[in-house]
């Protein structure tokens, strides 16, 4: 069981970033965490969008996909929306990349911290409307909102007990959703 | 009268970037109309986000928005949003940038372009929407979704004469509410 | 084999109830075509909201989803989104309303007709994505946009054949996706 | 100077009802509040929508946007959206009623307030979508998002100091945007 991780936020020191560490902490015993660099990519163009012209990048990230059975999505919220950073990763997986595009039935999770109250709720739901447009199969049931991330995380690492308990819940739930969409196959 | 004009496509031959030349084509005895490349942005990153740190590139897109009276935005729909492209602009562009955040209350417009029907309504709507959010005017009444793209140009510049004319009809608009706003101030 | 078809429109010679008909004639040896009137339910009030006091048009809507293998929306577009009529509708109808929400893990899909020629994808959109968060299940895949409606309707029926056989082939494969959940569980 | 108030709950006791009456409590001096009750609508029924058939409350609803200058909404969140009770009334003020539509070019104002931590966020950008669609002048800048409501009401009232300052705040923007529209007219 391969969970691949993606944050949205390229800066040292994110707290979405973090997030996606403390998963891969607890539940490190349970499936292999991979990362994958949306910082990696270049900007969409569709004339590199070709077998001849696709970078290394882009293919490694359809690679990553692929050898994944869900994705966990840690996004930012700017101007209430997600961060060109993810959209720009979203362009490129959502295409067919030399095959089925990556994410189609993909099993996908979305999470998200914030300093302020709001937690990128209304970037995850952003989030999780592009992901079902793409044909991806968001978690459904009680998502992961991480408001006054000041006082939860200390030197980059999430440190409050209750939102590592519902991140490992939530990801628990990911994962058996990954383990059922095998069985079933 | 200074009319920025930026595309959500960086690929030779874009619809949306030829959209953007037939504008000026249309209009350009009664504005000057200049370009932005969203190319030539870096993916958004906080620790560049800084006096110290910010990028030549992120430099010159806030001086062209602030020497525009008016932005003129053309957009692909990609998943039935905008294409990381645009959103990784949209990010620096509604940061502070060592001032007011350039997008603040300038007057902007969305047009699109693509081959099928919808003409990119979703993503001109995700747009606004999001323009709205940063602090921008939005132009209000009729847009300009351009369906069937294929009919309507030709060796990469826009020849259908309704769809030009009802171009000039919306920028036209945008500069008057441009002129509005350098009256009232 | 029960589908429950709901129109967002109550007027007469609606374009979006026709597109419902025309669902139930081409399908109709496949599986049985239900129908529920949005019009029938009072605005939602949670002090209405109660074993006590909940309305018997509401008892209704909960008996007609939960009998149904899969709910068949057809919508209009109004001001870029859903119909209060069916925005009222899906507020009843993600309550408990005695038991589990109706719409949890359900089969849904969504349809629309207009006579411009976005043929409601921005309200579609908004449809899939409230009943997404809701918890049912969307249908992936290709749509079906009507745009143009003035031209495929004749005295209040579904005359375009193109348009026919994309709806029989969309209505199909939402009976499929019902099958597969009976089979499954 | 008449600010209309328009709660998005029918419920007594409502935290948003018990929102704009506060508004109108530390404002009051400054302008005359009036309400519109959303429960008096009857669901958009476009045969209803002529001169001929339209109901008395639509034709009030007409009124009352038009005497004001400017419009208060609060509203709920239900399944990350506005409650149908609001998208209905949306549905009945975007039409011309028998002149120009009556939220055109208006100045309004968007709060809410939910017992969770989001406080409404996310229809209240969904709402804001809806009216800077129907052509109104959503206020710019921060908004008045009340999380936490179950703490900050007693007995059907706002006691929470620090919402009563932003919310009066907030307030103030409104009715000074609508007197500046009133001068430059």
């Amino acid at each position: 069981m391969t969970i691949l991780t993606i944050s949205g936020s390229l800066r040292d020191g994110s707290f979405n970033t973090a997030l996606l560490d403390a998963a891969a902490e607890e539940l490190g015993h349970e499936a292999r965490f991979t990362r994958f660099d949306p910082g990696s990519l270049p900007l969409y163009n569709g004339d590199l969008d070709s077998d001849e012209h696709r970078p290394e990048s882009v293919l490694a990230l359809g690679d990553a996909i692929r050898e994944a059975d869900a994705v966990l999505f840690a996004t930012p919220e700017y101007n209430h929306v997600i961060p060109g950073v993810l959209a720009n990763l979203l362009d490129w997986a959502s295409r067919p990349l030399g095959g089925t595009p990556p994410l189609r039935n993909k099993p996908v999770a979305v999470i998200g911290a914030s300093p302020g109250l709001v937690g990128t709720a209304r970037a995850q739901d952003h989030l999780k409307f592009v992901l079902m447009t793409i044909g991806a199969r968001p978690l459904g049931g009680a998502g992961l909102l991480v408001g006054g991330a000041l006082s939860k995380f200390e030197e980059g690492k999430l440190v409050d007990p209750e939102t590592r308990r519902r991140l490992r819940e939530l990801v628990d739930r990911l994962i058996r959703q990954a383990q059922a969409r095998l069985e079933a196959a």
